[in-house]
């Protein structure tokens, strides 16, 4: 039986993204420039790299949420409407500096790709309530987890002086946290069980099969994209060992799937969140990262971590601390976002023959991230408490994980 | 039951295609050659676009035209079909006049990326027509369409020294225009209702969302790629504008979409049909626009009227006009495309400081709009005389939107 | 009913994977180095390369075994397995040669690409065997298979010095002779009848469709990525040749398809063996295609060898020698290899003014084509007799394109 009545969000989701929009295109008519000066030759290079990231942002994450049987118009749909308004939201405040300095607002290839990467961001945060919230919620999340990622990066930057590299790839740890705080937050009674339609089947497995091969053949691109290209070869480090940290996190998925299974089968959806893990973790470490057989090791590292979050963990986060994660985002972006961390840490003070330089970076690589996890935390916390107020019309407990909620199925073929 | 009684195309299809093909290869054997005297530069920043161009042209379109549930494969295997079809007779047509001036027909990858564009325009008309038609008229049409739009090219070209760009550009109230009479001519009776077998279902509407989403992240490269790279900044605005305009239009979709269902959901065909509408738009007024607040005011403007043609226009055409449009190209591709001819009147005439040269542009702007309405409505109405002859074997009412009149399914899984 | 009894891998998988990979690592972490020297132009020429040849191996590959209706997740998830394992230890084979001269192992985007290119050589000839294999068969077969090719690729460059373009492109040939002999020698009884799960639905169809069209796309990239871009113009014509190659034998595998049908029908498996023919051919034959109609002609003639092959060297293969070809290989990659090994051949002596010259070339390219011949047959009958050993507990007939033999369904949504 069809859930009719699920709450109409006419009232609630139109004006709300209608409102947003124009307000967006006014700031845009008043503040922004497009960035003319730039030369023939860095547009060429750069945009084949704006290209890829839009690819893992739109294609890789959209269809990476497929997987539930009944919500893979939901998956791919709603990804693709909060990463088009969290990127132009993302543009604005990433610009509010050089707003300030130039009183211009400048765009090109290189902001539009740091403001799809805070995107990104916002769209792990998304995979942990997905299924459990509707589209307003989402574009409310959406937008608060790039403001919130951008004062860190913000704050990251005035003080403790940390470059928007390092800042930014801390996207895996502060997007996940951010979404764990916030699917703790919107605990209801009941869900201790799994839901009834948290299910997948042969198709949608495949589907976001898609989503997730995407990934990870375009992961290289989106860990190299704000690597400096002026240092020679720094470029095609990033490449090289983020391809070989994914190529050793597929292998050992693998085997740690089959290891995890008593009958000793693989697990499509344990493979497909484990697989990334060494993308993550080199992303996070990537400015320490100097030779391929680190990164190796850490996408090895990465996989074991990240199948243990999966097998164990994420069962345990329900029944302890009623936090429900829908994409598994602890095990896959939340764990091996840590373990690149303390690779960073690790390579930097093995690298570094001055104790005092090697203790300066400690304390700064730790402050970093005590401040990272400290707002994300708190926003998470603060976002849900937002997310809660019935004002928004929540789906009930029988309509999650369920497309006809939001989406009118009139024409839908009726299978006899 | 399956449809026992399609009429075969052995007789028809095959010897056309091999008629044709053979054609084609005499042709390029005596009169074409491969331009060699290009610059590896030019090569490595040109192939990129080639590709995103191949792209768009296989991939987004074909994957578009599968969310109707028992014709996925018509509507990806056609699409191929037609473009391989097309592209080299376009390549062919388009080079025609450098045969007459040096004696040879110069290939290159420029001269592929203006062929792919055009065979585009070809796959818009044929989406009008999609599921009532068998390959050979589509075959057909599409050889006619890109014949008619090459025709119009140089129409433009000489009467009214039209740049390239913009007759390029016009491709969409071309192909749209040329479809929607095709398909008003090939009305049938008992079409005032909806086929019995024109709907869809979740798997397949996944598909065309796939493709839709391919269309979405590379029609910046589809709407620059043609722009001249040798003033410095017009490519890049060229890409800023229209992802802007793109970002915009699908909030602005989803808006709409809600609003206008009387239970507040979203239907995913509509969304469908309407978040490129931003991206047609910025395309056809490209030359005109400089800020990206225009491009997103047009991409605002251009998702409403889409949304509100494929709410109320499709069935109006419908039952006024008997014009039945498959994938509703009137909203998705004539109305953005008028919308943006408007936006580049208006804009040229803004910037220009000059009466005279401003109306000089308007009535020359235009010109070229009657010019091509006058072809395409023509030039749609006669092959859609051509393709109603009984000789091609049209597909009966009860085959229509089905891939076994034209598949075959022997080793198909029955699913109990 | 599932098939309860499939043997387990828990005992023979995850050590393997585990084993070798940690065995890759430590060779990785001794023995390489990345290449620091090159400069960023050369990078970001290169580097779309890349990501064009990972998109064949890791999407086009992977998806494009997806048809069967039980296996999906087993086509597209051993692919990523064995892409992953594969490249690594070619990357290591390839190596050695520096390693004995320089003492180190170098790492850059080119020895990627050719390591990928080695890993597709491997995934034609597992595409004999998919689905009447375990996943440690494809671990096995694929390794085997990568040493196998790049030792014939010594061997041709020690004894004939072959150049490195010819011999990769002899991936076709190899791969596909080594992956028949494989599954002549693995073959059972009872195997003469179709296997009982051996069935394609629509929604499989399509996505192997995907992995067609992906294939389709980039295959210009695949074939042109090795050529030299020193030489002006080169790799415009590598790119053009194959374009207009695929292009036509496109539109020749539907033609051949209808005509071979009795109900004048086309087969979509049918189609997606042939289409990409064109392109195979043309990549054998490449240092020797001056022209598009040559390109043009081979594509035409490899479509119809292609189609020819599927429709009816298929079965009689399966009756006369006991050679079941789940994916077609013999059709889609042997034939239209060797047609473009003739074809290197004509054409090579067609252009040469110097009959000394022209039976030097000749007896040369014999030889390497019987020195790739006698490689691939031995090993692949060597590897199939290791395969067949108990100890890697093959799957039962009855498990044979089965999914459920090495995944786990627990959350499978039942379909009431």
């Amino acid at each position: 039986m069809p859930p009719q009545y699920a709450p109409s969000l006419r009232s609630r989701l139109a004006p709300l993204l209608l409102f947003l929009q124009t307000g967006f295109i006014i700031i845009f008519a008043f503040y922004t420039e497009i960035e003319r000066n730039g030369n023939a030759d860095d547009f060429s290079k750069r945009y084949p790299d704006f290209q890829d990231v839009n690819v893992i942002v739109i294609l890789g994450f959209g269809f990476l949420g497929t997987f539930l049987v009944r919500h893979g118009f939901s998956g791919s749909g709603f990804n693709l409407l909060v990463a088009a308004m969290a990127t132009q939201w993302a543009l604005i405040l990433n610009g509010v500096e050089s707003l300030y300095y130039r009183g211009r607002l400048r765009i090109d290839l290189k902001s539009l790709i740091v403001a799809e990467m805070c995107t990104a961001s916002a769209l792990i945060s998304i995979g942990a309530v997905l299924g459990k919230t509707n589209p307003v919620h989402l574009i409310l999340i959406g937008l608060l987890e790039v403001s919130g990622f951008i004062l860190n990066k913000w704050l990251l930057q005035f003080l403790l002086n940390t470059h928007p590299l390092i800042s930014i790839m801390m996207l895996h740890i502060f997007g996940s946290l951010f979404g764990l705080m916030l699917t703790g937050t919107l605990y209801r009674k009941g869900s201790e069980q799994r839901f009834e339609k948290e299910k997948f089947d042969t198709k949608m497995g495949l589907f976001s099969m898609l989503g997730t091969v995407v990934l990870w053949m375009f992961w290289p691109s989106f860990n190299s994209v704000l690597v400096d290209d002026r240092t020679p070869g720094r470029k095609l480090e990033a490449v090289c060992s983020t391809y070989l940290a994914l190529a050793v996190s597929a292998v050992t998925a693998a085997a740690m799937s089959v290891l995890s299974n008593p009958k000793g089968k693989l697990h499509l959806i344990h493979l497909q969140s484990c697989i990334l893990a060494g993308g993550v973790a080199v992303g996070v470490s990537m400015s320490a990262v100097r030779h391929p057989w680190e990164a190796m090791i850490i996408g090895f590292a990465a996989a074991i971590i990240s199948s243990i979050g999966f097998q164990y963990l994420k069962i345990h986060m329900l029944l302890a601390f009623q936090c429900h994660d829908t994409c598994a985002i602890l095990s896959s972006h939340a764990l091996p976002g840590l373990l690149g961390w303390i690779a960073h840490l690790v390579l930097q003070i093995k690298d570094s023959d001055d104790h005092t330089v090697a203790i300066r970076f400690a304390v700064f690589h730790i402050c970093s991230l005590l401040i990272t996890i400290a707002l994300s935390v708190t926003l998470g916390i603060l976002t849900g408490l937002l997310i809660r107020l019935k004002f928004w019309r929540p789906p009930q407990y029988k309509n999650c994980f369920d497309d006809q909620a939001f989406w009118e199925f009139s024409h839908l073929a009726v299978r006899k």
